[in-house]
């Protein structure tokens, strides 16, 4: 496309952009004005992709991290030819339409990533950029490089204000992802003011720093832009792209170009004036013959490179059949269901005393032996979260296929890189860290649950029963607030057998991420139930690990380190109380009325709950009737043991309060 | 005191943290190990503290950032003179010890602030040397200077890794805070590996490019780096300084020093032989008459320098008489209580639609008039958080007694700078952001709440009212997740009055933080019971705005922006039907047991809750019979009120769900 279509195109971007947002009343010019020129080149020019297969695995990936400009994104994605009419531009920001006020992964065709809060966008595309580099190294062959894309983020000052951005850029230095081209709208203004006002860095200097090559160029410079993208595409030197494009926001609307109104929809009043000085005719969302030709033909050049793409793919298939078939089944996210995963872990030695965490990493080598898409990485905490891939080598520059991903001390990038795994796809990912630290990473999680992302965590170190390290290191609350974020599923097992069926849960799961809440310290075996009743027990959620003999007098309800509690508890109490085990709220509440009936009976209202936490959550569970014994305060500093029994934790005080009832 | 001694002390202060994780069986050797000579030469002889006076508003802060390594705090305290006993650090990690596994303020003297989850401490020393500038900039006059501490933090790997360390670093380059010294314990090794392992930046580079000065020396050359230490301390360069010290993990125990197993119990087996290298003899938790003594001489001359300063303090006591009342009140966290707060807002005007959000800028005027104490802060948001305070200027290095903080978009910053200013304790600080956006700060606002710390921020766009947006920006479960969290106040007013309650009752409040939930939308003004009810009823938590006439047939709660949905329901429903505002679960079950039931009496099992968010936390309140109206789901992009509506916020919705019981 010459720049003289691409100039325009810009400008028709800008309308489309002023036009939506003028129609909405609300919305952010910034972004999609001052970048439309870098619109224009991606869009028109440089990007690889494939508007007609935009799941194809090697197109490049574009990610709008600055997700508050989705009229940039929902203009380009039209004008490229993605399902997403200039009607669904019309209805911008409207009860169910295709073009959300934020970028929705699932809702828009073309749309790599759900972004909007700052900073998750550069994880997503660091995480992408080391999904891509893992293929690479995995299916490319000698004669054959069927992966050779790119990852090219778009962020502005507020992404990269954020911490999430930098613990993941220093990640992406550090891993040499080359494939990674970061461009950083450098418009020296942000949502509230003229960025001066809060910022005065050298930011090439620190991405230098940080092992990234970076270059600064005039934003509204086409030929200037696509120059420097293109050679830094090229660049194989091991470190990852900064190109800071200088740029004017809200070009285009003069009175208010330049500065911090030009960010929102401030700008949308001098709409009219605005499409007269950029050269757009009186009608709204405009587009040209002359684009509209360009951008058709700009397609077609891009499905001949795909057809061309699917030659080379096609005799890469013939040469590779197993590698094949299993690009295919990642790509389709075919896993396993969790009783053929369960199939594969050996049933826990009878009466061992053992921690779940440690429960979780045996189990995870049988399944990571069986299915070679599983990743895992840590917080600088494999050594105490347990979930080291045996044998499987780390994830470095030199051993890229390496299972073991060292996140360093950055769950939130960790949270924003395994979701950027998951929105690619190809890979399954997880992470771990200890349960309190959880919060460090909880707006990357909220994502994944939004986005509904196939990822999973192990969360150790679940309770007060961490002991000596205390109150910062206890989590109280951390397990229910997790379970308060919809459409994700929180399991915390009580022995090995439930441990098992978690983690093959999770692992089985596509619509949705996991949290696996499991204990430091060693908890008894359960063997009160056999190990397959407890393992089809924890995939419904809750079950019942102890039936009462007799008529049913009481049920004692627990998850994780307490089930062994209420059940010695139920010991005492005598034949007719119950002890149900319950894992996940959250798949429990899935179930058919009748099991979750045939579990907690309506007509048993004498039913006490114990946790290590908060209560809050539990009330649901007991009823009106019931009773919960949590620990609604911190924790202490203290040997694990003493502390739960100091708070409360123990079989007489689940006795006492039921009898109280 | 000389440097023989000094390094006498280091390897005495290297025993001491070897007996007392050797006795606990756990705890971290790597940076008491690794940073004994810092030690020594910062407490025996560089910092300006005064062990007699632990909280002289003139004293260096010393903050320990990486707060597994509390056993150099410990040892190093208590051979200062601190009230920390050599039996105190026999007990280390034992329960109700003032030596908890890590530094909790208010349990130990001479602990700054709480740390352990790390990069915090950076945030929090942040926090203490803007809050020491703005003492600078109020209170030292051309005569005295009562005002010229520095905050001292050291911090590992782990910290730097953070993302909130490096925001916070970030706002402290910009905002030229050279009053910081964070030393920068760079041992090439963290918890879980060597540190090259997850990271290959030049940190010296990437500070600079933030505003740092950096040097980087070898850390156990006790001359050298008081040396560097002394010149960095006078450096009024408007540059923050990082001195990077090269140093030895675990130095002394030669099983395991330099690597990741000196980080933390590793080398406590090895005890004997390391205390014998070291120079120790047989006896554990050994102190030398020459070390005692040389401590007690510095005990005595930090007094002297104490004494002297004391009578500069004088002088400009008598000079300054309104000054020194202001400083005595800040020293002692006097606040007026909420009902004096109160007498100072104006009632709203009555019928007058209005958001919270608005309504509590409103009210934030003419208090920051009264309390110059009082600052606050926006993570780039002041335009929709509203609590900018007008004519009060903004904190720049120009301006340090300007009282609105441009955070930048660094919530998680935000959250560890504003417990910074708290844990220093001589401004009362406030941040805002958008609700959605506080699960970024989480981690902090937990430590906030778990160091008892007055802190309050403003949380606005509370629910899916929030519209266009979408999902991303529309917390449905953060308010639920907030009241989750032990101590910390969460207050969702419903209108203006309710909106002064809340915001005087977080401001009054001094054991502990509040979280203020507030609307982006419009609200009625609830004018069915007196601005003076709906004022006291707030600060109580909870009350009956609408009290049913005759007998009572029901109950509806509600909080915020649903309690006017309540009301209309309760017009609908008839006369027997109370409605209770509950604007804070937390104040409202502090009350008296008689007051709550009072307000919600047992008799009455007809429920029905309604709050725009997931319902977990609100079974308590509805009991067995009632039920909940809440939106268990992530939202939608469109016009707020369509969202509500759509997603059951409505009155019909609650009519038909109390006849439903």
């Amino acid at each position: 496309m010459n720049t003289q279509v691409l100039m325009q195109a810009a400008n028709q971007a800008r309308g489309l952009a002023i036009d939506a947002v003028h129609k909405a009343g609300i919305g952010h010019l910034g972004l999609p004005l001052g970048c439309a020129e870098i619109g224009a080149a991606l869009f028109g020019d440089a990007l690889s992709h494939n508007p007609s297969a935009p799941r194809w695995i090697n197109r490049d990936r574009f990610v709008l991290s600055a997700g508050h400009g989705s009229m940039f994104l929902y203009a380009w994605l039209h004008l490229s030819g993605y399902e997403l009419s200039l009607e669904d531009i019309r209805q911008f920001r409207q009860l169910h339409s295709k073009t959300p006020g934020h970028p929705e992964f699932h809702e828009t065709e073309g749309v790599e990533c759900t972004t909007g809060p700052l900073g998750q966008g550069v994880g997503n595309a660091v995480g992408m950029a080391a999904s891509l580099k893992i293929a690479e190294a995995t299916y490319n062959t000698a004669e054959h490089a069927i992966f050779d894309s790119r990852v090219v983020c778009l962020a502005g000052d507020g992404c990269l204000q954020e911490g999430v951005a930098m613990e993941a850029s220093s990640f992406a230095g550090h891993n040499k992802l080359d494939n990674l081209i970061l461009i950083y709208d450098s418009n020296d203004v942000t949502l509230d003011a003229q960025a001066e006002e809060t910022q005065s860095e050298d930011t090439a200097a620190r991405y230098e720093a940080m092992g990234f090559e970076t270059e600064t160029i005039d934003g509204h410079d086409i030929e200037k832009f696509l120059s420097s993208f293109k050679r830094l595409r090229r660049s194989a030197n091991g470190k990852p792209k900064l190109l800071i494009v200088k740029t004017v926001v809200g070009k285009g609307i003069q009175e208010v170009e330049g500065t911090w109104k030009a960010h929102g929809e401030g700008g949308a009043k001098f709409a009219e004036s605005a499409r007269k000085s950029l050269g757009l005719p009186g009608e709204t969302f405009y587009v040209s013959e002359e684009v509209r030709t360009a951008f058709k033909a700009r397609k077609a050049a891009l499905e001949a490179s795909y057809a061309k793409w699917q030659k080379t793919f096609q005799a890469w298939q013939s040469s590779n059949p197993q590698l094949a078939k299993q690009l295919k089944e990642a790509e389709a996210d075919q896993r396993p269901d969790a009783t053929t995963i369960l199939s594969w872990i050996p049933a826990f030695e009878k009466g061992k005393k053992m921690a779940t965490r440690a429960a979780a990493g045996d189990v995870l080598q049988p399944v990571a032996a069986k299915l070679p898409r599983l990743n895992t990485g840590s917080a600088d905490l494999f050594g105490s979260t347990k979930n080291y891939i045996k044998d499987a080598g780390e994830f470095t520059p030199d051993n890229l296929t390496g299972r073991n991903i060292r996140y360093g001390i950055r769950e939130h990038a960790m949270g924003a890189i395994t979701n950027g795994f998951a929105y690619d796809g190809l890979w399954i990912a997880s992470g771990a860290t200890f349960l309190t630290f959880s919060d460090y990473m909880r707006p990357s999680i909220r994502l994944a649950a939004l986005s509904k992302l196939p990822v999973f965590h192990f969360f150790t170190h679940d309770s007060v029963g961490v002991g000596e390290d205390g109150p910062t290191h206890q989590p109280v609350e951390t397990t229910s607030a997790l379970r308060l974020i919809p459409d994700l599923d929180v399991i915390r097992p009580a022995d090995g057998e439930e441990t098992a069926a978690s983690v093959a849960q999770a692992i089985s799961r596509t619509d949705g991420p996991t949290a696996l809440i499991l204990s430091r310290q060693n908890l008894p075996d359960l063997d009160v139930a056999s190990a397959d009743e407890r393992r089809k027990g924890t995939l419904k959620g809750g079950y019942v690990l102890r039936k009462e003999q007799g008529s049913l007098e009481g049920v004692v309800i627990a998850t994780g380190s307490e089930v062994h509690v209420a059940l010695e508890a139920a010991e005492k109490l005598g034949k007719g109380f119950r002890v149900v085990s319950l894992p996940s709220f959250e798949i429990f509440d899935r179930q058919p009325q009748d099991y979750r009936e045939s579990v907690l009976p309506s007509s048993c209202t004498r039913r006490v709950a114990i946790e290590a936490g908060v209560s809050g959550l539990w009330f649901r569970y007991v009823g009106g009737a019931g009773k919960v014994i949590g620990i609604d305060r911190f924790g202490l500093s203290a040997p694990g043991d003493l502390v739960l029994k100091h708070l409360g934790m123990h079989a007489d005080k689940v006795v006492e309060t039921m009898q109280g009832i």
